[in-house]
């Protein structure tokens, strides 16, 4: 099982479109320091799964049959925009494991293409690849799902977005001995949102869960900037994520 | 003034993902023979305009400042998905004239970011850097808007996505001495649509309005396919839309 990191920013990403920050200018030159849409890239047994769909070139990046399947986490458009033209394609379905949302995300439901929709529901695990996944509910404005994924000894959480942890869901990831947890983290310490953590929230569930490693993920701007000034805020079991990184396995 | 198609594509576009057609296979090795979705630049007295924004890497190609507003045909996710990261962007405002349409797409009226929806009635003219556009009504599935611009003793009009014309429209649009007439035609002959031309539609269009030129533009795979057997079936002053053509000044 590998698990790489597409995209490590939130809907804005990195750089910000028309901000002259350091830190924008700084990334506008160097690719490693963009951000683009939140997102992974699963191998598990050979075959290639995506973590969410909002990376806007999913067709270029992915050639007709070299994906098997995609588990959204959410309907939100940044998680879902490289589907909007991939859909329009021909040939083998492509099968989207996804939380119940009576709504999607404008009109993917009306006109699917060659995606299959596979509605989830928290907490009752599903075999992928022989391994076992198992969705959980996050906390977001949208019906949103983390995916657990359990493959051989290796378990790993892929949890975004959420502003904190459903106790049942904290419960469950407290429970399992966790290689990786891949983590909602777009905002600064002390800067609130009702849908994301900011970085004192992943920190609190970074101590709670326990996981070999944490890794954060859907960075925000002005998270990049206090990040680039206090080099020194995370435990050394914890990273900032970046995108195409491959985070597990750990190297 | 100067008009240049940046996507002369259907939603779908060419290549079709997972086709491997002749035409498609072409296509993947030549970026000339591609086409991504329909929208245009146009530039007028200096500054510059998009015509639909559903190219996916909008805020690569028009740098932060360099964009002075957008008109939109219609709220068609494929003619509005580029707008979906670069609204996070930050610093002046965009303006966005549009068709009055209460729904809009996917989240764009609750997160308008740095645009400003400015919703045009057909057929009421305004002011565009000294030129004067016309919105014009269209057949399609969503409230959707040519647009009639006219400049010093230029005219051109920018008609997608319709099936043929309402009366009203074709009638305005018969009175002008048009330079330049950009029609969708996205289907063969003899394939109908109730929302797009196919390209008997297009031909009695460019009988009916008589314009200098016409040029054909929301292409899908199969038109492509038939032209490629069918190089002779279009009259000199007519000619397929390719990606990145300047379409006015004729050259």
């Amino acid at each position: 099982m590998r698990l790489k990191l597409l995209g490590s920013g939130n809907a804005a990403g990195m750089p910000l479109y028309g901000c002259a920050c350091e830190v924008c200018i700084e990334a506008s030159a160097n690719r490693r320091l963009q951000r683009t849409p939140c997102s992974a890239q699963l191998e598990i047994d050979g075959r290639t799964y995506l973590l969410d769909a909002g990376q806007m070139n999913l067709t270029q990046q992915f050639p007709a049959g070299s994906l098997d399947g995609i588990l959204l986490t959410h309907f939100h458009v940044d998680h879902v925009q490289g589907l909007f033209h991939l859909r329009w394609g021909v040939g083998e379905e492509i099968p989207v494991y996804c939380p119940e949302d009576g709504e999607g995300c404008a009109d993917l439901y009306k006109h699917p293409g060659i995606l299959r929709f596979h509605a989830q529901q928290a907490y009752v695990p599903f075999v992928l690849e022989g391994g076992q996944v198992t969705p959980l509910s996050l906390n977001h404005s949208k019906p949103t799902l983390g995916y657990l994924i359990a493959w051989q000894n290796a378990q790993i959480a892929y949890l975004t977005d959420t502003k904190g942890l459903p106790p049942k869901t904290a419960e469950l990831l407290g429970r399992q001995k966790l290689d990786l947890m891949v983590i909602d983290c777009s905002l600064m310490p002390g800067c609130d949102h009702p849908g994301h953590n900011n970085l004192d929230d992943a920190l609190v569930l970074h101590k709670a869960i326990r996981p070999r490693r944490s890794v954060l993920t859907h960075i925000g701007h002005d998270l990049d900037i206090w990040l680039k000034a206090n080099p020194q805020a995370l435990p050394d079991n914890l990273s900032v994520g970046h995108d195409e990184q491959l985070v597990y396995p750990i190297v």
